[in-house]
């Protein structure tokens, strides 16, 4: 397959790698600067552009992987051709695409990505969805090459992942920063603590999280929470994390 | 080492098979409910007793790994002994030993335990504190068998590591179960978000977490913020937790 991908941050960047590793041949790299572009279509043999004037009319397939409030002006751009023309988002509808596109859809990786960090695409979820039947077979194909895990979503499952992707992903990670935060304060190494936020991570991967929660709050001890609390308290936005999930895990498996 | 523990719960039970295989003699093992204490001894090669009276006073150390409220009740029945008496606590002061007892300590594991699911001691910090320098050596002894990762951490440091831990394992874990209720709503598997879960931990193994954050929050994304909150609007829990950490994000990075 030809593909054209539109875009060059970490979802453009992982993709265009993974895909050129497996064989396919990307024929063009657009961003609004030229350098961008170039620095990912050197790392994949491709042509840079900057202008979607540009972009070439004969591929089979063209991802879009910008900001999402630019996936609209992007795809008008691109109308009169016949490849299929699909965006990357979890949080945007299939319908930002205009009627006049003949094929459309949605390629979905599941997953946080880095400019700088290779992931592994076999191990990673990709969400599709098409506007007809042969949009969404040649999806499939090129899904297919890079992953095991192809599903079928229609965009307001994607919204719910996107959604529940929010809270394991970006927030989690914001709680591991703010106990980076709380361990600097006191002089403590945040190495101390990274082989627990691996271990939790590993044991909900053969268990429903539910299963193996632990901590103060299932276990009620309010001396403890007293505790924790009066560490905080001179912390507002701390103080009020902890005690809405405090009070979450409590409502929880009461 | 000749060691008794006190206790069959998950860290007591971790903590046996840890030591036992590094060759260590678990001399007997504590638990109100006998069948608990027996259950393990079989496993360990040790006694089982259910009664504190019955503690062998020739033993090298004791490993107070029962619940944070019964440390200072179950020490109170060893005071006579010359043995180190360390809890096995992260939200316990050093100070719940009586100047009654001669060695006592701290042997703190930081890690989340399950009874069924092995994890490598050798990966574990464990933070050790004592009332003297030859108990400190005792426990710095025992730990060096099981682990690399040795930290003398005082109480006050050590209570900060719990509140860290509560929030990089309770809390994130909380977020899986909350993200998994999510998803079942809807009838996706929670399958979908694994990779994603793992990967976030991962990132954060060579990274700060505040050098990944990603996501609507961090970017100021308001329209998928907004579309979030009305997916949450019947969920009055699940809105709170999610306007109170996105609004600590916009703090963070501003």
């Amino acid at each position: 397959m030809k593909i054209v991908i539109l875009g060059s941050g970490n979802v453009a960047t992982q993709l265009a790698e993974a895909l050129r590793k497996v064989g396919e041949e990307i024929i063009q790299i657009y961003s609004r600067r030229l350098k961008n572009a170039n620095e990912l279509a050197l790392k994949v043999n491709a042509k840079a552009i900057d202008n979607l004037n540009q972009v070439d009319a004969s591929a089979d397939v063209y991802l879009i992987a910008v900001k999402d409030d630019a996936i609209l002006e992007v795809s008008q751009e691109l109308k009169n051709f016949k490849g299929v023309i699909a965006h990357t988002s979890g949080a945007t509808d299939i319908d930002v695409f205009s009627s006049e596109i003949e094929n459309f859809g949605v390629f979905y990786p599941l997953q946080t990505f880095s400019k700088n960090r290779k992931v592994d695409f076999r191990e990673i979820p990709i969400c599709i969805e098409a506007n007809n039947i042969s949009s969404l077979e040649t999806l499939k194909n090129l899904t297919s090459k890079l992953s095991e895990k192809i599903y079928e979503i229609d965009s307001e499952e994607r919204i719910t992942l996107h959604l529940a992707a929010v809270f394991v992903c970006n927030f989690s990670n914001h709680l591991y920063a703010l106990a980076a935060d709380i361990l600097a304060a006191k002089g403590l190494n945040f190495d101390l603590i990274r082989p627990l936020i691996a271990e939790t991570a590993v044991k909900v991967m053969e268990n429903l999280p539910s299963q193996v929660q632990t901590g103060p709050a299932i276990r009620n001890d309010e001396l403890t929470i007293k505790n924790h609390l009066e560490l905080l308290q001179n912390s507002s936005d701390l103080k009020e994390i902890y005690e809405v999930l405090t009070r979450s895990i409590i409502l929880k498996y009461k």
